[in-house]
């Protein structure tokens, strides 16, 4: 909008509130939830414009009968990154404002990695205009890891240029909390880059003084305590605590001891990483809600966080409660119990009613984020494992991130190391994938239960390479070749041919087919993947942590296998 | 400080915080109070570069012993005007630190009637460096209406310069609150200035829709609520309250249960104008908190609302609490009740003790902000009253601001109207002294007691020209005369001669002088005064407020009397 319009915009909003222009739309005789005091408020509520104009009594206009519902502001998911979802933000948007999620601060650093500084751009041009209101935060962190090789560095100059943006609002979590804490300038100048209003962090586990100095350095959030205690810790500090409940991490019922002893001021919720079953099947803020209230918190607590709380974490003026001059983000809940929609509006439209997404405009995909694959050809000699006496093994720890890094005397044959499914010892090798440089890290992993065939995928946090496990090499060169003329994606092969894919064309990350088809095409995949042993929860996601440079112990890069603890490159070979 | 001293600086701060340098100070054994969860956290403080570095235990550092004390963050005033302490910025400091107060968001435009947007722009430069942090809001409403006539409009580019500088935070309360709810495009186009972060406000008494269409215009503050019933309509709409304690508007106690009932947030303290007496005789915002605790208030909800939300309220990062990377503002208390700082650091240094400020340095006075009395010179026939018949006499309310639109049968001599002292008739006049246009607005006053001589100021909101009372011309000549001679202030005169006078050269409002003694000289006034028959309390407060145009019922300006009900200049003759 011309400056012009956004003054007679303004006008008009004023007119409507004032009682001398009829409304676009009045939501009659609900009872409205006033985030400001946490109290319920009877009145009609006038919306023009896509904007809330007041709570009163209104001649005109659409009306919405809401006796007898509660309305509430839209959820806002105060710190997540929509990759995980496996979506293009227009799906993600489709699949999350059913659930009432309308607003997002996301961190696009998965995007990044793939496609540098143009993915950021991208995720901000591909949700300009979608009804869900995506805000997006700097990557800090890419690469997460020297070990780690994304298509290129992240640099400060490109978060400058990236916080130029409408919707950009900060410095994205710091992961690299031993580089703050230690004082590292390269680090600490990007918490002081220009444009950011403030900076998310992320400390598992940091306490005390490396806590303080953590914070000291001008950090105000948080979104990995796993403890009330951490928590508790991390507010006295100053810190926003962003309580989380993701996949992968499911720490919502621990913290809401702090928000029951010590109210719900500094704290909101956030999802991080969902996979797209868990949004699908679950939900995603609303099943956030759902849990605090089972838990015993008020419902009037638990909507601020979900709501004016995240909008206040980040300073976003016009968003999180049903108040004049607000963005008209509402819901209409029939109960404060299941926290499901029956009607969600997104500046002032219907954007989903009883569960389904109204259909939107979505913007076409670029070239420029597809056909985001260039391996080098891959052959049996890249994958060959040469070590003598005893060697390391990735353990995987169900339903955790970390690894445990073992040691074990490997099967030979024709002296090379070989894999060995009954010890659930298999192959594990991550191809450098955005500049086709050939560069193969190799080694062993134990825990899937794998028993033949392999499978791949294009998601393997954070640079995003090809990561693959096996039992028989042909099937692991069978895997990277389909993914290459995918263009990205999840594929599993056995007897030397690919029997199961789920395609993931944008960036090699996402689908732009419905949150529905992706969840049915993991589950065929998850299905296969059982036929050929695995028995562990989860497997494709587990496997994508598998090339994270820096969560411990023992993890495989393109550039090799990385003793996280050590934080160096180490070879197969353990004597 | 360069960016890499930034750098180095804040390196340092988080080394102490590690606990691997030591501190500059710590103070020991302190109850610390935690303004992110309203609770007193056991421990030392550690102070490094003028920040605080963490709570726990420290090596090294001047020490302060602290034990049996309460440390809390400095206070702050969330909205107010400098001007009306008739002090420097220097020395409004060297007033309120000793109180406690270490930070304070001012709308200067008083300074900005009387010299434009070059007062604001020197305001900001005499306020660097002072242990008392100075934020500014973009003035507004200069002039406060057409009725008035300051040295230059501001202009929306004025707005735009000003909101530019370090410590420019949005724009000054919206005054024009007729003009918001209007939907003026121009007073719209004020609220929409670039670089503005937030926007206060300015509604007494406006509830309803039409409060609706002042919030819906994107205003997030007030702090004219004289009711909990409309404070709390305000907090439901979306606004911040700023609970306002000032010199001519104590509102505290009437506010109080708004906190009592709905809790602190959305809730901070502001004085808006305080008077130097009040200053020096009741304190600052020390004095609402003591207020506050003895109308039961629990502190820790007061201490909050005197320091974290007023930093909230603006978007003030790393002020208002006592965590790492937060200014290092901190008050010791004796006790919760009296809220007398027997210690007030300031950006970690000690800027007041029991009670007395510590020396700084004063920035030099510019000579562009002195001598600003430019007034045509007076003559008698200048104060000349004609009229036939009944006369418009503004009346003064005791204690308030509004008047009363009188009307009267004169006393009449040689074909004129004159003064009638037996009638508490006096002259009242403004006269134009930003541009020696020689215009003069005149009329007739009841109600200050007045008896003989006359007395004047160029304190005289919001233009800030010459205003004068009086019973004898000669008296009125005489008041003007000097006053041009002091470049402003405030004189008394009687029997043809100044008889007393307190200097205020800067601006015309404002002494470079003690707050002690600027008190001395307004009670030597006030003396004067009273012998001359003067009744009422504050007169010169009172006589300030004569000329402001935008408050009922009648007032006057150099452009003549203001009928502010309807709005326009009306003649002294009322048949």
């Amino acid at each position: 909008m011309s400056a012009a319009a956004v003054g007679r915009a303004r006008a008009r909003l004023i007119a409507v509130a004032r009682g001398d222009e009829p409304p676009d739309l009045v939501i009659e005789g609900a009872r409205v939830f006033c985030a400001h005091t946490r109290e319920w408020l009877d009145g009609d509520v006038a919306i023009a414009d896509g904007l809330v104009a007041g709570l009163g009594a209104y001649e005109g206009g659409e009306r919405i009968d809401a006796r007898g519902r509660f309305l509430v502001p839209g959820f806002i998911d105060a710190h997540m990154h929509v990759e995980s979802s496996k979506l293009t933000p227009a799906q993600f948007a489709r699949a999350v404002l059913p659930h009432g999620t309308t607003a997002i601060v996301c961190d696009p650093h998965e995007v990044a990695n793939v496609l540098g500084s143009d993915g950021v751009h991208w995720l901000l041009d591909a949700s300009e205009g979608l009804p869900l209101t995506v805000f997006v935060m700097a990557p800090s962190c890419v690469p997460a890891s020297g070990f780690e090789s994304p298509r290129r560095e992240l640099t400060v100059g490109d978060m400058e240029a990236i916080l130029r943006r409408r919707r950009a609002l900060g410095v994205a979590e710091m992961m690299n909390f031993p580089g703050v804490i230690a004082g590292d300038p390269e680090v600490l100048r990007k918490l002081e880059v220009r444009g950011a209003s403030h900076v998310d962090g992320h400390a598992p586990g940091v306490m005390g003084p490396a806590l303080d100095a953590y914070a000291a350095a001008g950090i105000r959030s948080d979104h990995e305590a796993t403890t009330t205690d951490e928590a508790l810790e991390k507010r006295r500090r100053g810190m926003w605590v962003l309580l989380r409940e993701a996949s992968n991490a499911r720490n919502l019922r621990a913290l809401l001891p702090l928000v029951r002893e010590h109210g719900p001021d500094f704290c909101a919720f956030c999802t991080d990483d969902r996979e797209p079953d868990m949004l699908l099947r679950e939900g995603h803020i609303n099943q956030m809600c759902r849990i605090a209230v089972e838990e015993g918190i008020a419902a009037e607590d638990v909507l601020v966080m979900a709501t004016l709380n995240a909008a206040r974490a980040h300073g976003l003026d016009g968003f999180g409660a049903i108040a004049p001059g607000h963005r008209a983000d509402v819901l209409l809940l029939d109960d404060l119990v299941s926290f499901a929609p029956s009607l969600v509006l997104a500046g002032g439209r219907v954007a989903a009613r009883d569960g389904r997404a109204e259909p939107f405009d979505v913007p076409a995909t670029p070239a420029h984020v597809l056909g985001t694959v260039r391996s080098a050809p891959l052959a049996e000699a890249d994958l060959a494992l040469e070590a003598d006496g005893p060697v390391r093994v990735i353990e995987i720890v169900p339903e955790q991130l970390i690894t445990i890094a073992r040691t074990v005397e490997p099967a030979r044959s024709g002296g090379r190391v070989v894999t060995d499914p009954e010890r659930d010892l298999a192959k594990i090798a991550v191809v450098e994938r955005h500049h086709a440089t050939g560069r193969v890290g190799r080694g062993l992993v134990t825990g899937f239960g794998l028993r033949r065939g392999a499978f791949a995928s294009t998601v393997a946090h954070d640079a995003h390479n090809v990561v693959a496990v096996g039992v028989a090499d042909a099937d692991i060169l069978a895997c990277a070749a389909r993914l290459q003329e995918l263009g990205g994606g999840i594929v599993v092969a056995s007897e030397g041919a690919v029997t199961g894919e789920l395609a993931l064309p944008v960036a090699g990350l996402l689908s732009d087919r419905p949150v529905e088809e992706v969840v049915e095409g993991l589950d065929a995949l998850h299905a296969q993947l059982a036929q050929l042993g695995v028995t562990i929860e989860a497997p494709f996601m587990t496997l994508s942590f598998l090339a994270l440079s820096v969560i411990p112990a023992l993890k495989i890069t393109d550039r090799g296998l990385v003793d996280v603890e050590r934080f160096e490159i180490v070879p197969l070979g353990a004597s």
